[in-house]
């Protein structure tokens, strides 16, 4: 077990009819927020409203940021900064699912830097600072609601790259699941395989695998993204299996998924951040495409073990050859992402083989600079598996 | 699944060779530390010359409050109070296992307050304010070393009480597991009934039993405690071992335990504290003793459902008989306490019959304080199945 440090200052304010907090709590932060939310669907749901009444009585002026995409793109970062500054606001309240926050945390540091905001995320400079940022989380997935990390695509250079610093940890995050029961099926779907896939990659990469309680952690939360999923998928209005996902996506990547792991790697990841910079296609879906190829590459390689752990502790599988238990296990996760409606090979999603070395060409800028073990065949080989 | 709110603004620092951090985390609370300690197991196993040299390094002065009690008791806690004052510290830096931390809390807010530092036990004072505490973690199972509770003996009224505060929250927290390699076996089995009773509370009371993340959380916790339990026994010195059993401690009371559950009682934490307060028995074996009692009179309300699942989760037993399979699941915790040398029968410690009345008074009246729904009925059935 390696050693760590770990601190998670976010405060979480969980449960039913908890939005109408965030005027009190805003107000522990200025005078003045800038609300930053997506296409609208938080007017539709009553979330807005909700949000802006107690912004109201609270005494708490707003301005608003709005239209921010499903990939969160710079030039709409760069305008949020613009807007920020110009309505003197004192902080950021983020209203909806991981690419609102993640756009929101790519502002809260943007405000204080006379550079450009993307010399952070290609580690040309360091983030000293950042406005307070809150949260009102409306779709479970990412975990941004309670880390220090967010990603944003340059759609110049086609770079889904990243940030992180302790300054971008959310100050609060307010999560209702019941503001979750309008949410399309295909999002609850993304949203349960990123977060499974939070969980996976330290699980698959770490190079010490002696770490019975993470280990353990990590089987609590699949378990229970598999099961809620699919509770929400007979019932979208079942309110307990909406918190308990809501909960376990924020688990998922909250700082204790890899605690004790060593020299764990975001495969994963780097591969579909390649295929959403490239054909912008949500996030959950790429990685949806992505880990089964993933863990074919490993079985081809022999590196059956965390396979085999991950069969018969989340799913229960057992068998005398360890090769076919393995291959049942990918097989098994494969089926399950395609029951949630994901069509989990690159040809269903219209990226072709002709593409393979561009995308591959991508992924290797973003993988070396976060500095990872994997090679350009590597990738291609990953990619052949779900061609 | 019910509303909560979640905050832990603890630090953790954890691993090998961490110790000697110390001195550089002390620097940023101040110029002057009070150590607190008990009765000098870190003279022998190494751990005070490497807090003291690292202070010393880093130019924080210290003064020196020991012979802290297993159960810490309020004389002392008062004597800190006054020796913090004269010494004009900045600081507490525990170092030790969960009393050393639960009286380094006591004297934290206790040198803030004109009154009788007892007062925030009654409820009778609220804690407004404390001074930073540091932590190097040498005896994992209370979980206070990232929690905002703290338990305290008045050995004059022969009551263990407690106090609960956010401003109780340790700054910083060293975990080191080689520190533990010298703990007597003993230690190791009453730290893994205390952190198991910590996360079963909750598990076994909550109103609301429809909260499958918090379930699964516990059953991670309670496995990894168990397995890296038995690895121990067999060789002390295992460091991966120790590393997930004190991590899994952490997590077993940092606040994350009981996440969603509703109106939960510590029951045989109210009961334990009676037979504590009045015998001065070690809080692990107690709970030990009182744990399967009130199994059995779970039982024997026909209050199956939880210990069924307990069985069947964790310990993996599954039958077709519903009674028989509870009975079985508290068999087999009993035997697993035996395993680990605990006497979890009453008369194997010298307590009998006679003092039910009066351990159930004192019970009664911490019970009562805390606002729980037993009766003296309720604790003489507990006590009678374990007598």
């Amino acid at each position: 077990m390696e050693n760590f440090i770990y601190s998670n200052p976010t405060k979480i304010i969980f449960g039913k009819n908890t939005v109408s907090r965030i005027g009190k709590e805003a107000l522990k932060f200025g005078k003045k927020a800038l609300i930053v939310y997506g296409k609208g669907s938080i007017k539709k749901n009553g979330v807005y409203d909700t949000v802006t009444d107690s912004l109201r009585k609270n005494g708490v002026d707003f301005a608003e940021h709005s239209g921010v995409k499903p990939n969160p793109v710079l030039s709409h970062v760069k305008e949020g900064i613009e807007l920020f500054k110009k309505e003197k606001c004192d902080m950021i309240i983020a209203v909806g699912g991981g690419s609102v926050i993640d756009e929101s945390k790519a502002v809260s540091c943007g405000v204080f830097y006379e550079g450009d905001v993307w010399d952070f995320f290609i580690e040309k400079a360091e983030i000293q600072k950042a406005v307070p940022i809150l949260v009102v989380l409306t779709l479970p997935a990412t975990g941004s609601e309670a880390n220090s990390g967010a990603v944003v695509t340059n759609e110049k250079t086609l770079q889904k790259y990243s940030i992180h610093s302790y300054h971008l940890f959310p100050k609060v995050s307010i999560l209702d699941p019941s503001t979750t029961f309008s949410l399309p099926i295909e999002q609850t779907a993304y949203g349960a395989v990123d977060a499974i896939l939070h969980v996976s990659e330290g699980f698959f990469t770490t190079k010490d695998t002696d770490c019975v309680i993470t280990d353990n952690y990590i089987y609590g939360v699949i378990k229970t993204l598999i099961n809620s999923t699919e509770r929400i998928m007979k019932d979208p209005k079942d309110y307990n299996a909406r918190a308990s996902f809501m909960w376990s996506a924020t688990l998922a990547l909250n700082g204790q998924q890899a605690l004790g792991y060593k020299g764990i790697e975001f495969v994963n990841h780097v591969i579909e951040h390649s295929l959403s910079a490239i054909y912008d296609i949500p996030h959950g879906l790429g990685l949806g495409v992505v880990f089964p190829g993933f863990l074919k590459y490993l079985i081809s390689k022999g590196e059956y073990e965390r396979i085999l752990e991950f069969g018969e502790n989340i799913l229960g599988i057992k068998n005398d050859s360890r090769k076919e238990t393995a291959l049942k296990t990918v097989n098994e996760i494969e089926n399950w992402f395609r029951k949630l409606g994901l069509k989990n090979k690159l040809s269903e999603n219209s990226i072709f083989e002709k593409d393979f070395e561009k995308i591959t060409k991508n992924a290797m800028e973003l993988g070396n600079l976060w500095g990872w073990s994997y090679t350009e065949k590597d990738v291609i080989e990953i990619l052949n598996y779900q061609k």
